[in-house]
Order: structure tokens, then sequence, then C-alpha cells
């Protein structure tokens, strides 16, 4: 199966955990089997290899989300950068052109999109598999899935089918509802609008192709910067005569608010907290180093985070949104191809930061111009490199990094390092990159 | 006026901004008119300066408490330390001990003891100046301060006076009742007991040489140790015959708990928070450097704090105490003579900390035998001494401190610096004390 994972959005709705670095697909808060936590991206990832060992992933997404991928799912997946951030028609146009040209997939083959975070059990993805024989076997065009509503939501779009059928003509589409009107919809057999869509590699080439007059990958690359901001639902699917709809039965989910976020977790609580037997229907979150108390509480979660704290009753945890955007905070916590940080303190002239390396992994060599570092090492071994001069370094050992020095570190085993910075500027502006020396 | 000032108690109830280093008396929520927030003790002291700019203040407390003393109202205020800790009676006589000794105060002078903790305004303090002219024109013995109850409550001792004059002989002494003796016990006159003594100096030393063989001040600092563990109340006030009581008619609170504290706040918020409009009869104290964000929240409290997390329903609150006693964590925050520490990292053979010391103060002289430290100034100008060799410091400036170095810092304007330490074995027990250098 070739399949395009989508993976946008910022992150405000699961605000301390998400951040504007940090998409809500990103959270480590879904236990699996081996008992470790992981994101919804790595857990999506995980399903599809399981339903299908052999499965052609690649990810669609933003410059900014890059190094985190890279980060969950390791290198073995391929990712397609948007060079700037447009909408879905000329993504999945990018990420189809990607699999022809750099994948060298035929055009007579299927392809899936499907959006990184669905919460869903291996079925959905099973039934993906069934999608992706009705696209090899029986024509052209484009199969939706649609999978059957549990109950009335205002959260989703719903898909009017022709009848009842497993697969079945879409008569009609229908935006995000009132829930009464919902309920109308599921009293005519609507289904939810999964986002998934299923089509030959040629028939979206051709479409696109119709619409943006380029040759190739690299050119789309070059001329992305200047392609509109459109959906493919308005560009496609609206314009679109006889796209189809498979029914699935399956469970399926949108995890997007505190509130249905937890209503998936296993755990009452994740890290350190302990609640009084006052307590009733609580989830508790705690990704920091320090013990959360709960007294009294009904009803409510409380999330902490590097970034902050979040204390909400489960209902009115949906209005986050403005709150958020009302804050005026850096993200104090990252996750890189190398591996993660995290800043400690800062000050109007320094800031102090934690910086974990993997084994293996490396930094870019790159300089700063108007600040000073200092590496102090706190475990694992590496190999440092500082205008040229390479290092061995270990436990105790201390990098002075002045102001305009070329420096970069590789990681032997999984290092950590507190970095001190200390200057008149401290932006993540100011870096120049060089080739690599490492 | 000649005032003992107790501090004493350990800080679970008011965790996480007390702590087992740290008790309530040291929090600095109350602002103050400069706009400032200042401590209990510090707006103790204050008061008793305002009422009377000459008083002598004694602050009788543990060696634990003793930098955090320094810290928050210098060194000017006398400060008597137990050697170990007993209870009031020893601890009284040691600081009557030294009023004689040390301060060389006469032995016909009045002496007032009160808790460092009353949450109360000037006019109590005045009140205290009428109790010690008593004292000193009117015989011997004890006078105490009773405060008019304005409700029932289980929290309080009661003092039962004989008549319902300003000025009364006791007649009985009543523990903490349960709500209904309380208010049987009002509607006899009772009184809260405030905890507050007066007697000439002559007296308490007559009195503890009956009980006790020492021979001044510096003797009774050496038999310290097997002194028994023993209560003013149950040595002195329970045999004592004629002892009186001074009625205050003014406001008086006993703040041990997050509710009763919140209620005696200026502000509904202090530091970094947002609410919704849907939260009703909230209070939110946040020292952490991150925001909070709370929803639909209903008569509750919020405390964030470098030890923990405490989201507690008003009522509740005060029943804390086995929560935070379960807890195995070690003080992230403390403060020194010198200024103050937060610790920012803890790995297995690694602790971060930020350490700030105040304009012309020092630490001690000192080494460690297993560990290595690195100091990074963040900013501030400073001397650094490091096996005699003496450096001045300033922002950007790193001073590596290898075990077994002897080292010290002295502030010139204040200093800020990061400290890194790494070993095999990171303790506050793994330090020896030199002869000061700087």
């Amino acid at each position: 199966m070739n399949i395009i994972l989508l993976s946008g959005g910022s992150g405000q709705r699961l605000w301390p955990l998400s951040n504007n670095i940090r998409s809500k697909q990103f959270i480590k808060l879904f236990r699996n089997n081996d008992g470790n936590c992981e994101s919804m991206m790595q857990r999506v990832c995980r399903q599809i290899y399981e339903v299908d060992p052999k499965a052609n992933i690649v990810i669609a997404t933003s410059k900014s989300q890059v190094s985190e991928i890279y980060n969950q799912v390791g290198d073995s997946i391929a990712v397609c950068v948007e060079p700037v951030r447009r909408n879905t028609f000329p993504a999945i146009t990018l990420a189809v052109s990607y699999l022809e040209d750099i994948a060298g997939i035929d055009k007579d083959e299927p392809v899936i999109v499907c959006p990184v975070d669905p919460y869903v059990d291996n079925d959905y993805f099973e039934a993906m598999l069934r999608l992706e024989q009705i696209v090899r076997h029986d024509g052209d065009g484009i199969v939706l899935m649609g999978a059957e509503p549990v109950h009335p939501s205002d959260k989703y779009g719903y898909i009017i089918p022709s009848d009842n059928s497993e697969l079945s003509f879409v008569r009609e589409f229908k935006e995000k509802p009132d829930m009464k009107t919902a309920a109308e919809y599921i009293s005519k057999g609507a289904l939810w609008n999964c986002g998934v869509l299923g089509f030959k590699l040629r028939y979206l080439l051709e479409k696109s192709h119709t619409m943006i007059d380029f040759d190739g990958y690299d050119s789309l690359v070059r001329q992305y910067t200047d392609m509109p901001s459109i959906s493919f639902d308005y560009a496609v699917l609206e314009r679109e005569k006889g796209i189809r709809v498979l029914r699935f039965g399956g469970a399926w989910k949108d995890i997007g608010t505190w509130n249905t976020f937890v209503d998936s977790m296993s755990e009452q609580i994740i890290g350190q907290a302990v609640f009084d037997d006052t307590c009733k229907d609580i989830h508790i979150v705690n990704e920091l180093n320090i013990p959360v108390i709960c007294m009294g509480l009904n009803d409510m979660i409380v999330v902490v985070g590097n970034d902050g704290i979040l204390v909400t009753d489960k209902e009115q945890s949906s209005k986050i949104k403005p709150y958020v955007e009302r804050l005026d905070s850096r993200a104090r916590y990252a996750e890189k191809s190398w591996g993660t940080f995290v800043i400690l303190d800062v000050q109007e002239r320094a800031m102090t930061v934690k910086v974990s390396i993997r084994a293996g992994k490396k930094m870019n060599y790159h300089s700063h111009n108007y600040r000073n570092e200092i590496w102090a090492v706190l475990s694992g071994d590496g190999e440092s490199v500082v205008d040229g001069v390479h290092r061995t370094i270990s436990a105790g050992d201390v990098v002075l990094l002045p102001a305009g020095c070329k420096h970069t570190v590789r990681a032997i085993t999984e290092l950590n390092i507190i970095e001190v910075q200390e200057g008149e500027e401290i932006t993540v502006h100011d870096k120049l990159r060089y080739e690599q020396i490492l």
C-alpha cells in the first residue's frame, strides 16, 4: 500500500503539551503493548506496518515538523516537505509527485491519503487495504472512506451516500453541522468523513496538470511558493463526479481536544501525581519532574508540561484556544532530529538549556554571532568539534564556545549536556550553518 | 519592647510553597504598601518596628531556618538558635538567657514572647506594648494575650477568663475543642489563645532554674541536647497560679492552611495565570516562570511552585498533610543567607542549579570530595576563589571546580550563576568547610 500521511496542524487545543512547533500528533500519551507511551504519529505508523508490513509511507508535512518526525519515527520513512505551508491540494499534489519521481512508483499504482491523527484500531487500516484493492481493480476516480456515526457530532464533516451498500456513490458532502442537523443526516444514513482518499497515481497527476503547469517533483518544489492555498475538497472533491465512498463500521475518533484525548487514555494518571478519595472522574498528565497533588476535584483535567499548566473542567477544555493565543510564551520543549531540548531557565541576556542527543546522532556544524555558549557534559560519551578541532568528551567535561566559533557535537552513547547561552542577543535566528564536519 | 519571636514549624500544610526546609512564615505572598510581596516573617518584623521603632527582637529558631531568616530580615535582628530542636519550654528559656547574657537586658525588664506567624494589623502589636506596660508596672507572674473570637473555631486553643474585664485572671485553659464545645466556650466569654506571653526576664530565669541546672546562656547551649522536649504550656502555664490575660478586640488569624491563606491575599492571582469567565471564587499562586490556564473551576485553589503543583477544592485543602508526607521529594528551592538557589534539573549523577547571590554576600569557603562543579556566570560581577587563587568574574565567565578544590564566590553586584554538579555522589553532606578567605 502506498500511503500519504498528512501531518499538519498547530498545537493550541492540546496546550501545554502541544505548542506552535509541536502539533498534537507528536504528544506521547498512548500506551502501546510494550508499556511505552507513543504519539499518534508513532501509533499510526506502527498500525500501518502491522496491517501491511510492506507499506510505502510518505509523510507530507511542513518544514517545522521535519525534525520532530525524524525524532519520532526514524529516518527510514520518507518525508515530503512543503517548501512553504500551502493547503491540502498543493500538499497532496507534491506528495503524489514525490511518489512518482523520487520513490519511483508506477502511475497505475493506487495511492491512499490519510490524516496522521485518527484514533482507531487496526481494522481501520485493514479497511484501507480493501479501499486500495477497490481502486486497483475497480476503475478510476476517487474512493473515500466514511465511518458509521455512533452519535450525532458537530465536530465532523458528513458524507451522504446514495445508498446503504458497503461501496456506494457520494450524493453530497456536508460541512460540520449543528447537533440537530447532524442527527438528521445520521437518520438519512450519513457517514463521518474520515478525510481518507484513494485514487490511482495517474489520476491525480492528470487532475493536477489541468490546474498547475509543472514538470515533475523538482519543478513543483521550485514553483511551490507561487501555488494558491487551496483545499483538496474545494479543488477536486466538490467538482468531481462519480466519487464513491467505502463504509467503515469500526471505531473512529478524531482526538482534537483534551476531553476527547483523555477518553482514549488507558490510565487516569500519566506522570508523578496523587489524588485524594474525594476526586472523581479526573485525569492528570504530568510531564514535569515535580509531583502534582489533587484534592476534591470533579470531572476535571490537569495537564502539566514544560510550556505551562492547564487546570480545566472537562467540558470547558474544548474552548482553550483563545486563551492559548493570548499567551506570549516561547516553546520550552522541542524534539529535534538528533534528540530533544528543554529550556530550563531564561534571563534577559542568558538562557540555560538541557540538550539530549541520541547515540549516533549529531547537530549541524554551526556558529552564533551574538552569544557565547558553554557545554557542560552531564552523562554519555561523544565527540565535539570547535573551529575544526576534534575532541572526545564525557561526563564532567566542559566545552567553551565563544561567539563566532563553528561548533558541533556527535553522541557516541546518549549524551546529556547543559548548554548555557549568554550574550547580547539570544534568538533562534542567530545561527549560521556550515557543511557537516562529523 | 523586648520581644522573642518563636519561629518553628514544618511546611507541609502550605505545600508546595512550603517544604521541609521552608516553613510557612517564609512564603512571600502578602503585598505590602510598597507593592512588594513580603513573608509573614518580614511582615511581623516590619509591624513590630512600626509600632515600636526601638523594639529589641530576638528570633528563636532551629538551625535549619537560620539562613532563611538572615535572607529575609537581614542580619541586624538577633537570632537565637536551638542546637537541636526541642520544645517551647527549652527554646524560650534559651532565648531569655540569650537576652540576659548576650543582649545584656536587665533582669527587671519585661519580655514578650510571640509566635512569628499571626496575621494581624498593627493594633495587635500596640496591644503588646500595653501588655509590656502591665508586666513592667503591675507585678510578677505571667500575662497572656487573648483575642475575642469572631466565630466558633476548632483550630484554636481557648482561655476562659474569670470575668469580662480587659485584664482578668485565667480560670482555665482549653485545648482545641470541637465546634459545638467551641460555641459553648464563646458563650461563656472565652478568648482565643494567641500564644503570646509577657513576663519579667527575672521571673522566667528563676522558674527555669528550678527545673534546669544551668549557669547562663553558654552553659545552656552545651547541655541543650540533653534537655527534655517539653512544652511551655505543660512546664509552666498548667502549673502556675495567678496567670492573667489581656483581652484583645482586634482581628487575629492564624494562617495555617491554603484556604485561610488565600482569604488573606489581596489579589486573586499571584504570578503568571489566566482564567476563563466560567471560573468562580478561585485563587491562583504561581511561582514558576510558565503560564497557568484555568477553565471552569469553582471554589478552588491552584498553587504552583518549584517543589510541585497543588490543585484543590478550598475546603479540602486543609487535609493536605498526609499526601505531602507520602511524597519523596527533595526541596528544589531554598533561601540561604547569601541569596537563593533553585534546582533546575536532576539526573542520576548530575544536578543543575541556579544560584543567585546578593550584592556584597558570599558563600562559605568549602570543597566537595565526590563531585566536580562548573560555574557559568549569567549576569553580575563578583570574585571567585579556587584553591587560594582570586579572580574577578562576570557574565560569560566559566569557573571550573574539580572535586577536592576549595572554592567560594562573592557578589559585587547581584550575581547569577548556573552551577552544574557532576560526580559519583551528589548530596548536601559532601561538603567540607574552611576558614573564610574573602
